[in-house]
């Protein structure tokens, strides 16, 4: 069993035990309260302090959280962050930490409501979202019908590519025998970063994700919250598998319209990867994925200029059951088995049969 | 500087960085949503798994969470839980964890919105409670004026007297070359936990606290939240000098007046430490301790029979500044230095000078 199958069956035992009604989608729906939502980021699981500094970390902190929100096409409102400190995040460090989460947070005009402080041997991060419902409605991950556009938002696959990248170069500098990384950007070289590169494209994507809250407020206001849709922190297959799963469709999926950025296709064509391969399981892009009727969604690009652009990628389907895939991959128009050899992919779609 | 200071220091950076104007209370009051608050439980700094069962962490887990609206004086709707899982959690154990979590909600009502789940090095838990103000009020550490009784809700010192008490049988046990703890009560001799035992008392105080939620209600009933209220999480000196200086006031305490349970008493006498010094310095009682009229505080105790018993042990008085301590202890009506000794008292009344 993959760890994120262990995960998933640990997550389905603690709704049984809570008797939550609530857990499912990115976000709770309280009544008479609003969207509520935490996640944690774990020294050691979720970033190294050798490969981020810790304004982008306070940055990323804010927004995963912030696009937990956009997945349920609400409004942000307030956050509480909680911390363990270790010894070597001291006073200066955190202001560099609060510098980036505040930055963040403003943006999206969301207020730090408070938090706990606690020492502890890693530096950990949990953060709360609150935030309001539009009064048009909810999106949840349990509303595609068959016949819906499923849609993207942005490109796929650069956060997961820029973090090839600077595995790559980890192990390039071990090799060469320089110093080890020390705190923050350090250990990778400043060339990567020179503004307007492909590799400055990538890092930014990984280390300072925007949350798609303009996209996901349009959705709600086009559809009313008639459709489905989520966040894609671990990458677009897993987005797939999931909304067909708590919806009971099926999916076609046009791989060739999946769309992938000028820098990921560079970088892929030099490193012999399939690009594909870094949009369906590459995870962190926190761009948001869903279904909507056709109508609809012609209309919803016309909501609001500033929302990230949407493509179709393909439709929902009837799922007819056992024997056959959820989400099936088009090429052309004909069947394709493209991404049929990766490890990770059969994993997720084991829960569906063959 | 002592770890406390440290992080009172931060605390006060942090309000700084973040422009929140939310800080300072046992939780944030959200103008249009209602009580927040977040608490850390984490392995190695909080608890350890050799003292504690896991049901009774689940419990106290929520209960000290709770004890922040009853701090408040509102009423808990929902909790979101956040859980960084070490490879030896596994399912049998969180079931155990989530067990003491979900008895402890339920009596209260309080509902599991959700949480996440990741991997990690350490047992870590990070809690989010959201509830409801009283109509009447809230209760607030700066509502303190001069006039005021100090009271307490039930006793103190019972939690750190416990904490005394495991240490002194871990200390033992390892002189005695028995095996090493392993998981849950097993390092404690089972005699320690019979049933009406002082020391089964104690241990009870320590891992299963109750959360002072109908004392906190009855004490916004009778008062419109004209007064000062918070909870005893890190003893009781740490919150008279809290609400002290919240209120720019001053207390005189009478330190017979204190309620010390017979356990505690018990087991000070046995070896010979002074039962004060648990109730000042020990912390983890989650009793509440705050101030209001006089005329108030005779009216309070009749509104709830379920209410803790509340008792007076002091007056608040005009805080005159520099040169005198913010809080003076008497015995029989006179001038006390009975805590003075203590090093932790010293670091807790410094800001104010003396």
């Amino acid at each position: 069993m993959s760890s994120s199958e262990r995960e998933e069956k640990l997550i389905a035992r603690i709704k049984e035990w809570t008797a939550s009604s609530f857990i499912g989608d990115d976000c709770a729906v309280l009544p008479g309260w609003g969207l509520v939502s935490s996640d944690n980021l774990i020294e050691g699981t979720h970033f190294r302090l050798d490969w981020t500094d810790l304004v982008s970390l306070g940055w990323k902190a804010c927004a995963v959280n912030l696009s937990d929100i956009a997945a349920m096409g609400g409004m942000p409102r307030y956050m509480t962050i909680s911390l363990a400190l270790p010894p070597y995040i001291g006073e200066s460090e955190l202001r560099q930490f609060y510098l980036g989460f505040t930055d963040c947070a403003g943006r999206y005009r969301t207020r730090i409501a408070g938090g706990d402080l606690t020492r502890g041997d890693r530096f950990m991060i949990a953060v709360t979202v609150m935030g309001d419902l539009h009064s048009a409605g909810v999106m949840r991950r349990s509303g595609a019908r068959p016949g819906d556009v499923v849609f993207v938002s942005g490109s796929f696959g650069d956060s997961g590519c820029a973090l090839s990248l600077i595995s790559r170069q980890g192990f390039e500098l071990a090799q060469s025998g320089e110093p080890p990384p020390s705190l923050g950007y350090g250990s990778l070289p400043l060339s990567l970063f020179r503004p307007g590169s492909p590799s400055s494209q990538l890092l930014s994507r990984h280390f300072r994700p925007i949350p798609r809250l303009e996209t996901g407020w349009s959705v709600v206001s086009a559809t009313g919250g008639l459709g489905s849709l989520m966040d894609s922190s671990d990458g677009l297959g897993d987005c797939l598998v999931q909304i067909a799963r708590a919806s009971s469709v099926g999916m076609e999926i046009d791989l060739e319209a999946v769309p992938i950025s000028s820098a990921v296709g560079q970088y892929s064509r030099q490193w012999q990867h399939d690009p594909l391969a870094f949009a369906f399981y590459g995870g962190e892009d926190y761009e948001l994925v869903g279904t909507m009727a056709p109508a609809l969604f012609e209309k919803v690009q016309e909501v609001d200029p500033d929302s990230a652009p949407l493509t179709a990628i393909g439709r929902v389907v009837d799922f007819s059951g056992e024997g056959r895939q959820a989400v099936r991959f088009l090429e052309n128009g004909k069947p394709s088995s493209r991404l049929g050899g990766f490890a990770d992919m059969k994993n997720c779609f084991q829960h569906f049969g063959g």
